[in-house]
């Protein structure tokens, strides 16, 4: 059995975003590689399956693109010599997450390829919902794929439309016409680097500066790890290309309707990012404050699941004034290659992740603040740890709405009948995880995160899905 | 240039504990392997060098003892293979710490040597202050030694007192008449488990059950990571002997003076775990309501920087009344691997590890709670990314005294040369990191932290060893 | 610097054959992973950069091609883990050589992608003189490269064909039409395994039966290997499919002018081999017989230079009467990742591949066969050895006409001004090398090697290129 | 499983040499880390499973010993870097056999040590029959082993007598008057390197010059290797010591009676080295020279298995006139972790490894020489593989007598009832093996191959052991 078939996945019953991508572009001709590594360090959370790096030297020959992929964490694919080699002013970066099916090394990102106009790298986060009808459309013109990976469809087009534009950034935009589903990307031909962002702007990119570079990231904690300063988030729908000459926008495909994932701000995000002007920590602090109004419940304590429960119990004790405590260590150095325990030691080993200050919550009422619950186990498990040390009562409160659709618009949220909140009423799930109360952040409330904008998307709570879904599930025909 | 030496070290101003041990006897016969494994995860902050495991079979024929060794983190060394390998009902386990002259593979424990009554897997937490004179006496004699760790002349005086001794727990005693230093020891025989602590009580060790099985390990974490419930503190002085009967103890070592490590409930120790029937985290929170006694200031929020400021920072905020906050956000995914940056982007490059919330801390004045400045460049660079990021003042408390000697006690507390405050007074240190004041606990407060007790070593701070320290250098003669 | 960058590649100064390929299906549904590993052993001297398998499990669903694939031998890439996971009952093999230049991750085979009618694995031996034309020509109508492989060319090509034919076989035959150039392709479809040979037949390839499978490869002592018997060659031009209802030849591309590679005899098979119906050990030994004849000279013994001067020595001392002797020690252990000597020990370290036997060759006058002379330089130093060694004559006899124009057919002799023959007349070259005579194999003799057919290709002796060569170097290009 | 238990051993009916050592002392300060490298490439052959440096810089402090170990062949334990870091101008170097019992990291040599002296390194060719006795003598005055090897005890005895020695060398001696058994040995202090072999002379060494280095080797071929001349073997029970004052030899322990292996000459060692003045090639030539004696047979060729049994065929053709021919095709690249056949394919895939050259032997009366039969297995596989390929008879004769008693003298000849010629008649081996007639070479014509010399040790064949075999299995004890 391979290695990573070993992983113990019992532990985590979480939601992944499925990509982040950096790019930057220096004028002074400077090598950039390791500015691109401390990048996508920044992004490790959106994806740890995989990871890449691809540069191109404008002062080189048109071709000179070089590039350095792999599976693994980003400390675990770079080194000092491979760094070294990927000479060059332009970069992009692409991590990616670790779904069990399509994880392989042929789906490795950014994609390098050869066409008709030299060479071209796209790092995609996000994903397309008419990718099957796209692909089936290049294929009977004859095209052949080597991977399972959106980006190929979207190199495809950007390809053919080369054919008839006179610039790579027109032929993204020809190409986005087509294009339904979410998507951030960052594009290198050898001169130019491109961001581009969905009409709907589902997944975040944003624009820095540094001395004399430009910047692309999925989020503003990556300028801040590079040094950038932050100029401003990509629009939806808006093109951004940089040249020599400076950086250009292109704002024709924009339009009134947005579809902001609220989900980056409840959870994947960094706290220390802001996407489109908001805070995620300040988002994730006023989720507290809401459930502290609707959900308020007596207690000694208040304390936050680490670690995106902790900005929303920091939320919920300023509301209520109820004492904010930590009450629970996390063991950092259970990674992904933990050896799983057998079955029979299951129930005591929840511990090795994470362990409870048994001082802290011994005969206290404790309000227990998490983000989100999927299938139910691991905030069962939690509760009973709780308990186990002393806790009188568990209040459960949670930051954000309860999973209700899959998501097809770049996040692993799963099919309805494997979330919990599906098949059981909230009373239900209560009783099932053990806690004394449950409450769940209202949906109507949910704007309040972004400081009243209603442009975001909410369709994994509500079934309001911006686009229509596809049909059959996207990601298996096309699997080997 | 090997990989190791590309590890980033700049950012790391950090002091470390040079191991943790851990044993497992189970009386049932399972295997226990799994058990060791998850033991050294939850102590894995004590030594991210190398680790190993050493198991017996008590149903097998005597010499059946079975180990494996390597460099490198807990789930980099162990394959679901290994482990399956280490087949038997009784374990040593053992977490080491890089330094960077002695790392090497024949250092690794435990150390397992066969004598003149069979097999002994041996592994030791601590550092003796003789070694030298014991080396030298052992080589008189004819002794050779293949590693540059005290745990090889531990091994060498049991072989030589169990000549004349009836058992292996004898031998250990007598063989601890000659030690000088610190030492907790988890030693394993083919047929026995047992844990031995210097008289002074330098490292702690504990005692924990879980059914049919006794636990021998560094802190009460790794007990609850098993599942075992803590039983006692093994005493300093104290021998435990764990066979088929049952647990058997010997005190006639034990002595009026006691010199626990007052730094491990400052900073070593994880806040979960209890030392010596004192709660680590609570230790921490009283270090906190301290400074706030004795270094008021008035200030907006008081901040923790990450991870061992945290409990000291609720403490301060307890006792101040000053709001907590949480500033600074870690990426945990920085591991020792990490490729430093080159000199001219150490700037800025400081957030790679570490990034601030600026919406938390712009225009406020900061209280910002540290467990120690050893050289003091990591508080600088601190200190100066919060006043980047807004902060009207930061007022620098540290939950230590001010280090002033070495440790030859098993910490790498460095000569004095290299500790900031030997040379510096607070007021010149509070200028160098840029804080606007600074604080540190007093000496005189020290036993607060562990209710009034007096039986600590505070060695480190006020130059009061408990035992003569060694003229030089231990390590430099042997190593190679 | 990388690891393979420090291979030493000073002494091999050899020609290299560029690819291998492999194929089996096997009608009664029994997993082939471990019989495609085994014939690429078998096949490992015509490439040792790259390897990799593809398979399909006919009973499974249409798409369930699994493939593996790696850098590095094949004792090297694989694993009994990945062959495990290889579950199939068809598959196509692949070893690559390793050219400095195109050495990456992307360029190993088979090359396994999706198109519209499903899954298509390809194996191919050889090279394309038209690929640039080709790939221009795709280009042009939106085609994007992840490669700078051929058989990428070749892919796209059936793809594009298979739109308006009604099966994969009748693909590969339209795009043969295209091709120009060498190949030998194994291809897989999930259902169908193809064989095909380019019309001039430049590359063997040769078809096997083993119990109810069929199996195709490179060279028949691969069938040997997996316990096939030999069925016969595909002819130049052929196209084979197999499926479940047994094999199927189609031969209308077949054409009376053939160009088997003549150097596949003399130097790149092994002597296990049977070629067209020709053994490769006897074509060698014929050469051996050849030189005898037409460079005759007083001598006590004849050596070959190991391995592949050896038949040749044997024809010569057959022929001749003189004594066949063994002069040299191989070491084999000696692989690719060898680290190099400095400049300093050069001279003298050539003995660490080859050794001599001083007692065989002391005061002899010996005849020393060799398979070719590319730069000259590893010549020069045997003869030298052989001098040092007591050798009171050395005359080289070389079984291959002098190399004087590139080869654009798959193999790697390189552009005419490396050729020590281009530009030194056969006295000088002897002079530069240290020999006491020279003699070469004549251009007319060479079809005696092959029992008298004429059907072959010796362009890289005489310049007469069966197909018109591309007008500048074909890999620089496209190559990243 | 652990991959190396993967490994194919089905097809290796081999003797194994335990190791191979090898030193070199630079006067004018090179540094030599490289030329041990090469040198224990020359060696590979006697050890596969580990190998290991360590040098001394005699211009350094007296400790400053590096060494640099690991499991595995000489080009997959070092990298560029480890060799880099490896300064110095006296080394030791040593290959071990891999078996399966006692293969791990801790058996690598060199051993290196500390004493009471500084520091030492040991490489050890050979078996001592009275380490039990030695090793319970250390332990009953406190010794601890670390290892199971016998190498540790040798350095206990040299450290013990150290104590009462003027020098290093003059220990050595006195540890050799307690030694029992076969040894070859190759010893470091900071300042000088120590030559060594017991009075028995079982194992090889021999002395080199290269410039103004001195080299010690097991075998000569190692000295060509590195570019040294040979200057002579090291005498059974010569001490011989180099010092920067040059070579300095005692003799004082050598004996009359010496029993030199006669294995080494017929199979061990290579065919281009010189054992004791006696060149490994003309006696294998001498063996098959003696084979055509006495068992002559009418054929058409006569054929070496290779690599071993290609000497012997040459010398059976020059005696008998019979025409000596290559039958078998050895693949180089099926290494150690070569993944094993089911079963139900191994009849088929013995040719995996060895492929018949049809053409050659078809029809063809064969003479096949190998050097020896084991267990039979392979043999059989052998004669029915050229049986199958269509010759009409086989003759096996085998260059040595036949195996009927265990070596204790350093290699793996394993114990009777493992050995096919313990437990059956010629005749009924010849059944068992397919032969149409089987000769053996005798055991009173041994003496033939070294050139009438008696000072051989023929136990393997005879049970006549110059040394009282120990009583029981040596190593079980103290494996674990």
């Amino acid at each position: 059995m391979d290695k990573s078939a070993q992983i113990d996945t019992w532990i985590s019953d979480e939601i992944h975003e499925e990509c982040g991508v950096f790019g930057i572009y220096d004028f002074d001709g400077n090598d950039i590689a390791l500015s691109v590594y401390y990048g996508l360090f920044a992004l490790q959370h959106r994806g740890q399956e995989s990871c890449g790096i691809a540069v191109s030297d404008t002062s080189g020959p048109k071709g000179s693109v070089r590039s350095y992929k792999g599976m693994g964490l980003v400390n675990e694919v770079f080194t000092p010599e491979s760094l070294e080699d990927l000479k060059g002013n332009i970069g992009v970066g692409h991590v990616r997450y670790s779904t069990a099916g399509a994880s392989n090394r042929e789906n490795t990102q950014p994609l390098v390829l050869n066409y008709v106009k030299g060479t071209l790298a796209l790092a995609h986060n996000g994903n397309l919902v008419n990718a099957p009808e796209l692909k089936e459309g290049l294929a009977y013109t004859g095209a052949i794929f080597q991977t399972t990976i959106d980006s190929e469809v979207i190199a495809y087009l950007i390809a053919r439309e080369r054919l008839q534009t006179r610039s790579v950034e027109e032929a993204v935009k020809n190409a986005m016409l087509k294009l339904k589903g979410a998507y951030s990307l960052v594009i290198m031909s050898p001169r130019k680097l491109i961001g581009a962002r969905d009409p709907f702007g589902f997944r975040p990119l944003c624009i820095g500066k540094r001395g004399n570079s430009y910047v692309l990231a999925s989020e503003s904690a990556a300028l801040d790890t590079v040094g950038a300063d932050f100029v401003r988030d990509v629009e939806p729908g808006e093109v951004v290309m940089i040249n020599q000459e400076g950086i250009h926008s292109d704002m024709s495909m924009t339009q009134p309707k947005k579809a902001k994932c609220i989900f980056e701000y409840i959870y994947f995000a960094r706290p220390d990012s802001c996407l489109d002007s908001v805070s995620v920590y300040n988002s994730r602090i006023m989720a507290g404050r809401i459930l502290a109004q609707t959900y308020a419940v007596e207690a000694d304590i208040v304390v936050g699941v680490p670690d995106s429960g902790n900005a929303a119990a920091y939320g919920y004790s300023l509301e209520s004034g109820i004492q904010l405590a930590t009450a629970f260590v996390k063991n950092s150095y259970v990674g992904r290659t933990f050896i799983k325990p057998k079955q029979s030691m299951r129930e005591s080993s929840v511990k090795i992740k994470l362990n409870v200050l048994r001082d802290v919550v011994k005969d206290k009422r404790v309000i227990m603040i998490d983000d989100s619950i999927v299938r139910g186990t691991t905030s069962e498990r939690i509760v009973r740890m709780l308990k186990s040390a002393g806790a009188k009562e568990v209040h459960v409160r949670i930051s954000s709405p309860p999973f209700l659709y899959p998501c097809y618009f770049g996040t692993d949220v799963p099919s309805d009948d494997q979330l919990i909140a599906h098949n059981n009423t909230v009373e239900k799930i209560r009783d099932m995880i053990g806690a004394d109360s449950l409450g769940y952040l209202g949906v109507d409330r949910l704007s309040e995160l972004i400081e009243g904008d209603r442009g975001y998307c909410d369709a994994c709570f509500t079934g309001n899905y911006p686009i229509e879904p596809p049909k059959e599930d996207i990601r298996g025909e096309y699997d080997r």
